[in-house]
């Protein structure tokens, strides 16, 4: 009997052959925490009595969530994080860095066949290049640290066959948000997601991650993708490491099959408080917006600021406007394009890469009765560090043209 | 009898023949509130039952010390801020535009001759442009803001004669960090500092802003020099505003005069936990440094940063850097002179345009017992945001020497 992508994985790296609802122990290629997370772990670590991590060079911790620290008692963590690090020589990545999600990937870390845990639940972001990369807590964390290996539920599979192209002015972005609100936000809890189709064919390996990203939010252990031609030129150019593609059998076993056309779908926003309450712009548009949030693991790629861009460029934001490169090098990468300017006369807040005000510990926590449109993954209710906020979720494009005119805006008005 | 600069602006502005120790009324030419101050002087404003501000024109609010905003409570704040500015239709300057102490100057709201009032201690900066600014508190400003006028004893003047041309890689924030742990930091108390001399006229403008910035470090009300030639261009380029520059007479009287030669002055720095606590670099170097920052009102301009980058370029930092450029101008032009590009490559999280993590509300609290090394004008316990942190402060090219090799470091070793 065929296996899945999921399956096919969780068999290499534990050595059996199994298949959806088997309970392996399976050997990690790599394993990431970061600032929220990793502390309780590097805790439950000691409390296990370990003295050394399995394998330093198998390892990376990422300040990220609060990069520079905004409070005292933050900065006792970043401490801690970097005592531990350093002592047992692993891959550290401090503020300014930039997020987690986009370093894994952009410094090679992670690639195809890979079986990869990290403690934030967006780290099945990875799948988008063919490796399956879920989110655990600080206690797994801990255990991954010390074994180099985890346990797991082998997750069935709900299939996403995305047949189409997406019109001008809808992205990745749009895509998921659609497929979130269409199965909900549990919709597919505990499977592993394969998203396939033309419609992801078409689309870039950055546009892929922003999918992949959101699996979590349909509450997906995974969100996998096949690698094509384009995620090995873009592995290739980002890591050293030998990998080893999965596929999918033909005759692999899905608990669900859903089938989509994407080519007349239109710019989606997911609406307060859940992320799977989406409407097509056109329901929402009009409504007045006090802060635009470009940036995120879910869209601070190059990609994305170039969009942002090209629709901000010679334009002043109404909004408050804030922009966080999801890491050094995509700053970097953005000021020789000259993006960065671009954001800065159009009126933005730019921010040192990392999770900027997604996560709600700093850089732009809204006031009461705020609306925010963000480029992020979540809207519940408190998420940006206001409880009394309400925050919208849509593409780069769309939070860049709403910025510009202060409510919720048709990104497609600005195409050439 | 001859006036000081204090004597002459207090008297112009009072409509009175006064001298130092009179008690006048005097109309303001401008007035400014940031986040820390504001609040509670538009809660004072509603408690005078006061409805318009006396001319919004003349008045700016600045959003820099929590930029963006880092807490609920602080997001509240920045509400009533905005709230407050629009609907009195006074100018605005929100998250991301930079710190207020380089605004006022660079957007030209403030000219020679002006007397200028601001809700926070280093309003002295515009005194480097002949101008007579001071800090006021919150009730001071609600006053201001509703009469256009407010009263001041007139101050004493100390002057500072200062002889002689700086030796290459000694800054004017060396020589104001000498000048205060010579007089130590009430050696000044209610006197408006007057600095003269050649040393003084070989600086730039952008220099000579850090020296009357820190004015008040030694107690002074304000921290004033001539308006020379260098002035003049300097603020025609950056305001339409006619102003009339103010020059003490010759027989002025002065309640203290000393006299320096600043020729062989070394690279100095202030040791915890008092801006007075002075030493030159010899004394302090070796000291193992965990954080340097760059920026704030004190030394976060164009100037600054080119020094700075000179040092870094092409090399790496050992400990953590974090640049915040005083404003959105300054980040763009930083951006298109490559500086920037300097920084991040480096190793430096640059942050948001604002006062960054010198006030202590967010990014770069430092930890327990870690040493940084700062650009700042304060470094007194808990500054930064943490009582257990020991504050360091010098020049630009001071933290940069000392991040390159993670210890205090005299820059002169990387003079070309």
């Amino acid at each position: 009997m065929g296996k899945t992508i999921a399956e096919k994985i969780l068999s290499t790296k534990s050595g059996r052959d199994v298949k959806a609802n088997d309970i392996v122990v399976a050997e990690l290629d790599f394993i990431m925490g970061q600032d929220g997370t990793s502390p309780l772990a590097i805790q439950a670590f000691q409390e296990m009595q370990a003295r050394r991590v399995f394998d330093p060079a198998r390892i990376a911790m990422v300040i990220d969530h609060s990069a520079p620290s905004p409070l005292e008692g933050v900065s006792e963590l970043h401490r801690q994080m970097r005592s531990f690090a350093g002592e047992q020589g692993i891959c550290f990545y401090d503020i300014g860095d930039g997020v987690c999600h986009q370093l894994l990937p952009e410094q090679g870390h992670v690639v195809p066949g890979d079986l990869v845990i990290g403690a934030d639940s967006h780290t099945c972001t990875y799948g988008a290049i063919n490796v399956f990369s879920t989110g655990v807590g600080s206690t797994d964390l801990a255990a991954g640290l010390i074994s180099g290996k985890l346990w797991f539920k082998v997750p069935e599979t709900f299939k996403f066959v995305l047949n189409g192209q997406l019109p001008a002015g809808v992205y990745s972005k749009d895509l998921i948000l659609h497929l979130i609100g269409d199965v909900t936000a549990d919709g597919a809890t505990y499977m592993a997601a394969e998203y396939v189709g033309e419609a992801i064919a078409g689309l870039s390996v950055e546009a892929r991650f922003t999918i992949s990203n959101m699996a979590i939010e349909m509450g997906a252990k995974a969100g996998l993708m096949d690698a094509d031609q384009k995620t090995l030129d873009w592995v290739k150019e980002h890591s050293t490491k030998s990998f080893t593609p999965v596929k999918a059998d033909a005759d692999a076993v899905y608990a669900r099959v859903k089938e989509y056309d994407v080519s007349r779908l239109e710019p989606q926003v997911a609406r307060p408080h859940t992320v799977d309450n989406v409407a097509p712009i056109g329901e929402v548009a009009g409504t007045p917006i006090q802060q635009g949030v470009i940036g995120t693991c879910t869209n601070g790629r190059m990609e994305d600021l170039r969009i942002a861009a090209s629709i901000l460029k010679g334009r002043k934001v109404k909004s408050r406007l804030i922009v966080a490169p999801s890491s050094r090098q995509v700053m970097l990468q953005a000021i020789r394009e000259g993006l960065i300017e671009i954001f800065l006369e159009s009126g933005a807040a730019v921010v040192t890469p990392g999770c900027g005000p997604c996560v709600g510990t700093h850089n732009g926590v809204p006031s009461d009765g705020e609306n925010v449109i963000s480029t992020a993954n979540r809207n519940f209710k408190g998420r940006m560090g206001n409880n009394r906020a309400f925050i919208y979720l849509g593409s780069p494009a769309t939070v860049a043209a709403s910025v510009i005119k202060g409510e919720i805006s048709d990104p497609r008005e600005y195409l050439r």
